[in-house]
C-alpha cells in the first residue's frame, strides 16, 4: 500500500487512486454495515501544490454539478481533514472523474471521498493505514449526508464487507462464492427525501425484529451459513418506509428472490436494489431478472454482479506530471 | 439426553429436572440473547397420569403464590402445548420447587417453565430434540410475559449464550475464560411497570447505536475478542428507560466496571443487574463490589458467580414411585 516513491527518493507529487461503489445499509445494518462491489466506482487524481488547502480543478465524468467550494465537497471536506491533521499549511490540487451515478444508492460521494483520500495519503511522507484514514472518511461524508456514517466509506477503504462503527471498522468474511446482484434504475432518488421518511420513531416490535435479522445475518457471514442469512436478510424498519418512494420495488425485490437470492432490498438510501446470492451465476440471473422487472415499471436500469467480498480502494498506476 | 428406561423397558413415569436461572436480554439484546448461569434454578418433577392435561399438584420453594391453573402457570401451560403436540388425551402431574425469586429477573418463569419440559420430555416414547421442545418453551414462557421470547428459555434449553429469535436457536461460543456475575437486590420490580416504560417509541439514531452495540458483542463473543466486547456491551435503548426503577442502579455499575467488568447492564427487567468480566477472578472481585454497592442503597442481596457459557437444564436421578 505504499505509494511508489520519486526518482529522488521523496514523496511523489501526484497519485490518482479508484474507489469501488458500495451498497450501504445492506438490509439489516442501517448505517452500519455495507459491502463494496466492483465494476463501477470514481477515480481521484491528487497532486501536492504550493497553495495551502484544498483545491477543486476539475469533475468530470457522469456527475459534474457538483460543490467545488472544497468544505461543501465531500472528497474536498475529506482532504482538509487529512490536511488538517497530518500537514497543516501544506496544499492539495483535486481532480474527480465520477463513475458513479448521483442520489443511486450506490455511495457516489463515499466513493470520491475515499479515492481522494486514498491518492493524497501516498503524497505524505509517511501514509497512514486505512483504519487512519477513516476518521477523515467519515469527516467527507458527513457533508454529503448530514452524519458520520461509514457503512459505504468503511467497505471502500477496507474491500468486502464491514461493519462500520462510528469508532472502528471490522471486516467480515463471508463465503468467497456469495455474489451481489446490484441494478441501479435510471430514477433520482432525492437523499433528504429518503431520510424524511425515516424520522418517525420506532415500536420496539420493529426493534426486536430487525436486531434478530442482524444477527442472523452476521452470524450467516461468519459461519458461512446461507440458511441464517436467508432467515435474516430482510429489512423490518426502513425498506417498510423507502419502497413506496422506488417506482417497481415490491416487483423487483420479488424477481431476485424468485431467481434465488438469499435476500433483498434497497441499497443505501436507495433507488437502487441489490440481491444476495449464493453464487455468481444466481446472481447473474437475479440481476437480469430485477432489470427486467424495474423495465416494466418503465425505468431503464444498469446491473452489476460482485462478490460480496469485493475490492478495496486502490492506487492506480501514476500519472506522471 | 435420552431418558433412563424402566426395567420393563417403557418410558419412566416420572422425571425429575433442573433448569438454571439466566441472563436475558444481556444489554444489547433486548428479547434475544441470554445466557443460562449455575448456581440458582428450579427444579419440576412430573409423573404420567390416568388424567387427561396437567396437573399442578405442588409448588414449593422460594416463591410458592403461582397460578395452580395450568394454562395460567408458565410450566403448565407449556406441557399443555407439549402433550397437545405429542400425546394428546395423556396427563401429567407436575410438581415444581423454586429456587429463583419472583421478580428477580433471572429468569424465574423460564427456568420452571424448562425445567418441567424436560423433565416430562423424558416420559415421551421418543423424547424429543432440545431445540424441539424451544415452541412448547416459548408457548408457556407467554404466559408470564405476554411475548413469545426466548432470551431466557433458549439458554436453559441449550446452555450457555443463546440468540433466541422466534424460529431457532443459536448457539454461541464465548470463551470458556469469560464470566458473568449476577446480582440479585431484594427489591421486587413489576414485570409490567418494567415494560411499561418501554412503550414509547425510539428514535433511528438510538437504534443504529443499539445494533452497533450488538454487532460488537456478537462478533467479540464469536472471535474471543475481548476489545469488542468492551466496545459493544451498553445498552442504548431500553437500560435508560429501566434504570431509574432500580435503586441504585448507577452505583452498582459504576462498581462492576471499576472492578473491570467489560460492561454491565440490568439482567432481564430488572432489578438484578450482571456484569461480565474476563475471568472468574474479576467476576467474583465485581460481584463483591456490586453488592456493597446495593448495600449502600439500603438492599440486601445475593451474587452469583457463572462462565457465559453456563449449564444447560438437566434430567436429575429419577426419583422413583
Amino acid at each position: 500500500m505504499n505509494p511508489p516513491l520519486s526518482p529522488d527518493g521523496h514523496p511523489p507529487r501526484i497519485a490518482r487512486a479508484f474507489s469501488p461503489a458500495s451498497v450501504g445499509n445492506v438490509a439489516v445494518g442501517f448505517d452500519l454495515l455495507g459491502h463494496s462491489v466492483s465494476g463501477a466506482g470514481d477515480m481521484a487524481t491528487v497532486r501536492r501544490c504550493e497553495r495551502p488547502g484544498v483545491h477543486i480543478t476539475a469533475i468530470r465524468g457522469v456527475v459534474t454539478e457538483l460543490p467545488r467550494e472544497p468544505a461543501a465537497n465531500t472528497a474536498g471536506a475529506a482532504l482538509l481533514s487529512l490536511l488538517e491533521a497530518e500537514c497543516p499549511g501544506h496544499g492539495f490540487e483535486l481532480e474527480l472523474d465520477k463513475g458513479i451515478a448521483l442520489g443511486s444508492g450506490m455511495g457516489g460521494s463515499a466513493a470520491s471521498c475515499v479515492a481522494a483520500l486514498v491518492a493524497a495519503n501516498a503524497l505524505l511522507p509517511t501514509p497512514l493505514s486505512r483504519e487512519a484514514l477513516y476518521p477523515h472518511a467519515l469527516a467527507g461524508e458527513s457533508v454529503a449526508s448530514g452524519a458520520r456514517t461509514g457503512d459505504n466509506v468503511g467497505p471502500m477503504l477496507l474491500g468486502g464487507l464491514v461493519l462500520a462503527t462510528p469508532d472502528r471498522l471490522l471486516r467480515l468474511s463471508p463465503p468467497a462464492a456469495w455474489h451481489c446482484a446490484l441494478v441501479h434504475p435510471h430514477f433520482v432518488l432525492e437523499t433528504l427525501r429518503a431520510r424524511e421518511v425515516l424520522a418517525a420513531p420506532y415500536p420496539l416490535a420493529d426493534l426486536v425484529r430487525q436486531t434478530a435479522n442482524l444477527s442472523q445475518v452476521l452470524l450467516g457471514c461468519e459461519r458461512g451459513d446461507a440458511a441464517l442469512v436467508r432467515a435474516g436478510l430482510r429489512d423490518a424498519l426502513v425498506e417498510p418506509r423507502r419502497a413506496p418512494l422506488v417506482p417497481g420495488f415490491a416487483a423487483v425485490k420479488q424477481a431476485a428472490m424468485d431467481a434465488g437470492a438469499m435476500g433483498a432490498s434497497l441499497s443505501g438510501a436507495g433507488p437502487s436494489v441489490f440481491a444476495w446470492c449464493e453464487d455468481a451465476a444466481t446472481a447473474s440471473r437475479a440481476m437480469g431478472a430485477m432489470r427486467a422487472a424495474f423495465a416494466v415499471a418503465g425505468l431503464d436500469s444498469d446491473g452489476f454482479v460482485s462478490p460480496l467480498d469485493g475490492p478495496a480502494a486502490a492506487l492506480l498506476a501514476p500519472a506522471g506530471e
